[in-house]
């Protein structure tokens, strides 16, 4: 029988050869590949439609790009990795000699096997991206180049997936899919996305939770643009990205820094005695610098393993399907699931019987026999809630104040509420 | 001559043997000796009074209790110890074999010298207590079974001794009454109680500092139900228990955390540098769980040595007057002074000469012979009072601010009200 | 050609002669002198004028002053130093036996070899002071007092010089004047304060500085009373003394303890990574006491090297202009204009495009070419601006957070402000 973690591990590699970019079929193709796992509303946003202080772009798309030597040998090959193309690269079809060709060459000196990810969305150009070293064995002559795209009014492409919930109010979760073949960067994201999504379907959750399959920055531009008028609606969210390395969790905060998000995947990652760090907001990263402009300031961090541009092989033809592990999303996976689940049962409620004790003894939650010691943590985390549940505190403050587990009081909580001892 | 320790103790002894509970004559014999030393007011209230959330319970009596074997001999007497017997065993006289009584038998495994104290106040069974060893050295067969005691509407008995403050407003002090025969829970702190009230009769002081003696829980609930609608006036208040054994202080914070109360003693075991332990608030422990329901939520703190169930002899027969000593008590009851010495003094004043420093020296509260580098504490005080004396800070806030003794900052403040400069 | 530093040092030389006081001639003629530097407005306050709490007492000028043997010899001399006169010194003209001039005589018997600094302002006395080596060399016998002063209505006088800002808002910079022959304390913080102002007055700063040059305490006290109208507009400010010794520098914070000076000041210290120390507010020491005395409570912090009473030249004879250095005095103005330079840059802007992150590329702000991981602080400078301005937080709060140099701060802040991106 195959693993949650083999089945993400699967979707990565199926969505790895993919030419993804902000817009473009690309994006289109792999909504179609996820939307097998998962039933997705895919939208279409028109080239030149204003969103927010940003403008659509045109959609790019490109079907074949190379350099060739004199020999017709092609020496940069789009074919062999979508890396080797500047991403929005505009056509060309020309002969230069190298020394002219250099200044549309990118490559990482320092890390001379490694072919680097580059774009340029907003600039017309193009350029070709390659390894320093295939650099270094090219001779001197002239060079066939020829980039056979076409950048064109059409749309920008993004999906959302909804598990209804009890009530209206909304969870988001947000990963970018405009990025070509780098696996760590995001498709493992994606691929834990996907699957965070079947397990929530399973139940009907508390909150309404929507998944964003978005491209970055102008993606989640395009859906905050779209979805301005109902944000109040989104009560917390995660960005989902580099889900799928060998490093240790890593949580970033929201810009407000305590938001609810903030505190229950602290409070998971500390609970779960996982090693794992937690670093404030900053301006810089993924999505979440959009859903926490200071406009929006909503309560939204984001959830990575080596965080954003920590690791050597990050945004290089290094982050394939090899540098992600079904282990380690596994492990992203389990802690979003744990950490919504603590989300969805964090509750304010309000002592009904505050003065006093209320008690528990004549409503059968409490043992009769007084005296002992060894008293109960059942009965303490009741105690807890009765003692904080002032309509101040959730049960995530009582978990945290008690040093009980969440469950412990969550599980101590509903018997208060059954005997009406407690209410929201 | 004797000591005010000395006193403690022999108090302690006097009450030692009494079969307190959380009604009956037990606890009036106990109120009656107390009333030897302080004039007590004594409430009897009805079984059946609805007090809070609960109700008054029937009045519980005993007059004998023994298990006796086949030959007569008693091998658990009541009359030796009254820990022996369950506290409200309802009564029973039969003969059964030691293998059914076994049901009926409470030991400590772990301790097996000690009987242990237990209670089964609101669910009617009977009991007996006794050593792991006794237990272990009883031969089968039958016993003789007798517990005589009542179970019967009557009365909760508790006590309070009031001394007039010049402002109604309220300081109370409260300690549990029901325990038997254990000194230290809850003895000793009847004990300091008693001499702290006798002490600060001696003058008049600021608040009016009311002590209730009333049985643990039940005791503190129907005090809290009888006192609803001026529990206003209650500003501060502090429980005692544990109040004699050799450990080193331990004070836990009322609910709010940074209530007055919780200030001032924080800051005499500090001050007077007793090694010491300031604990949080939680909804486990003595009467304070009462005080500090989130409906009344008083700024009431607990003072203990050895804090609730933290030492091995807790709620056991090695919990006897040797585990108590005069030193300790004295100890506690020095703090408990030292406290409301700074309570009792603890005000916030407003400069009336806030624009700029007011002249000392014309009102002959500053050396006048300036340049030198050794100021003095006494002015260094004078010109902390003055700087902080803004309507927010109290003289505490002084005391902790400028790191002078709080006499040093309460004489300092006496002068400059005295000169007109601050004012309440 | 002449640092500011040994120009610093050589205006030190040149008051150190003068015998200042409270009042008096000498306070002028240090004024006229600073006037060779710095256009001053100078005030004359009659003897009388209520002044808050106090009132401008007599001048008090002295020609003359000595103790004399039998044989004529000037044992004590004015003329030496004017530390062997008590300040303040009434007029006398005796002989008297040792003995009984003892009574008159100050010295500092743990440095024997000091003269010590003392006066008596308000309680008409006179005396002399004198090195404890001098004293006990004095043989007994008769001798001859004189003290040629006066004391007699007159006037208090105190000096600002202005530099105009772009606002009307101010920061106040104040130094005591009061001080006979004390180099560290206070002629090294007027020197200071002195070419601080020259350096402001070479542009036009935001805010309106003023420089105010008065006598401790009773000058300070004037300056308010007869700035209190209009004490809403001081905004800042800094009180500069013990500016010139070879201690490391000290930052007293304001009363407020978080004022933006408060802020402002341990910024600079830290980020120059100069040894520093940041202390509380005291009520003692400088004239902060005056400007922070809970009626005006201005953001006014203190800036020394070593600061009040603790070095053992403090008041004596010891603080000669050999104890302060033009490094010393070099170093205290630098941290002044790199502190004023931040507060005077440190605005609270409002993004004005803050739903999701603005364009940066299309206003010519960001580098188009995405995807490279060397994102220049100039663009996360920004960023954070752009994320942080939200009304509540400064430049400075940016600066901090993000751990970017202030000046990176501000610059980015002025292209988004020309960009019309943030607005104040």
């Amino acid at each position: 029988m195959t693993s949650v973690g083999q089945e993400m591990h699967r979707l990565v590699e199926r969505l790895y050869p993919l030419c993804r970019s902000i817009t473009g079929d690309g994006v289109r193709a792999t909504l179609d590949i996820v939307g097998e796992y998962l039933p997705l509303q895919v939208h279409e946003v028109p080239t030149g439609t204003q969103v927010l202080d940003w403008t659509v772009p045109q959609e790019w798309n490109i079907r074949d790009a190379y350099v060739a030597d004199a020999a017709g040998n092609r020496v940069i090959d789009f074919a062999e990795s979508n890396l080797h193309v500047l991403g929005y690269s505009v056509p060309v079809d020309t002969t230069m000699p190298l020394s002219e060709l250099r200044k549309h060459l990118h490559t990482l000196p320092d890390q001379p096997s490694l072919v680097p990810y580059r774009t340029s969305y907003y600039t017309p150009t193009w350029g070709f991206c390659l390894a320093q070293d295939a650099l270094d064995a090219l001779p001197e002559g002239d060079y066939r180049v020829r980039v056979d795209s076409t950048l064109a009014d059409g749309h920008l492409t993004y999906a959302e997936h909804v598990v209804p919930g009890q009530v209206p109010d909304e969870v988001i979760v947000s990963c970018h899919t405009c990025h070509p073949s780098l696996a760590n960067d995001n498709l493992a994201g994606i691929a834990v996305a996907t699957f965070l999504a079947r397990a929530l379907s399973e139940q009907t959750p508390y909150y309404t939770y929507r998944f964003v399959f978005a491209p970055g920055t102008i993606g989640a531009i395009t859906w905050l643009a779209r979805n301005q008028e109902r944000i109040e609606e989104v009560k917390h969210g995660l960005v989902l990205a580099c889900a799928g390395d060998a490093g240790s969790l890593t949580y970033k905060r929201s810009r407000r820094g305590d938001a609810e998000i903030d505190r229950v995947v602290r409070h998971v990652l500390e609970a779960s005695q996982r090693p794992h760090r937690v670093d404030e907001f900053t301006p810089y990263g993924y999505d979440e610098r959009q859903y926490c402009s200071p406009g929006f300031d909503l309560g939204v961090g984001s959830l990575s393993r080596t965080p954003y541009a920590g690791y050597p092989e990050y945004h290089t033809s290094g982050d394939n399907p090899g540098f992600v592990s079904p282990k380690a999303m596994t492990d992203t996976l389990d802690v979003c699931r744990e950490a919504f689940g603590v989300l969805d049962r964090n509750r304010r409620y309000l002592n009904q019987s505050p003065y006093g004790e209320p008690q528990l003894g004549r409503r059968g939650l409490y043992d009769s026999l007084g005296g002992r010691s060894d008293a109960k943590q059942a009965q303490m985390a009741m105690l807890w809630v009765l003692s904080m549940s002032d309509g101040e505190h959730t049960l995530l403050d009582v978990a945290e104040r008690s040093a009980l587990a969440f469950d412990t009081v969550a599980v101590a909580a509903d018997a208060l509420r059954d005997a009406g001892l407690i209410k929201e």
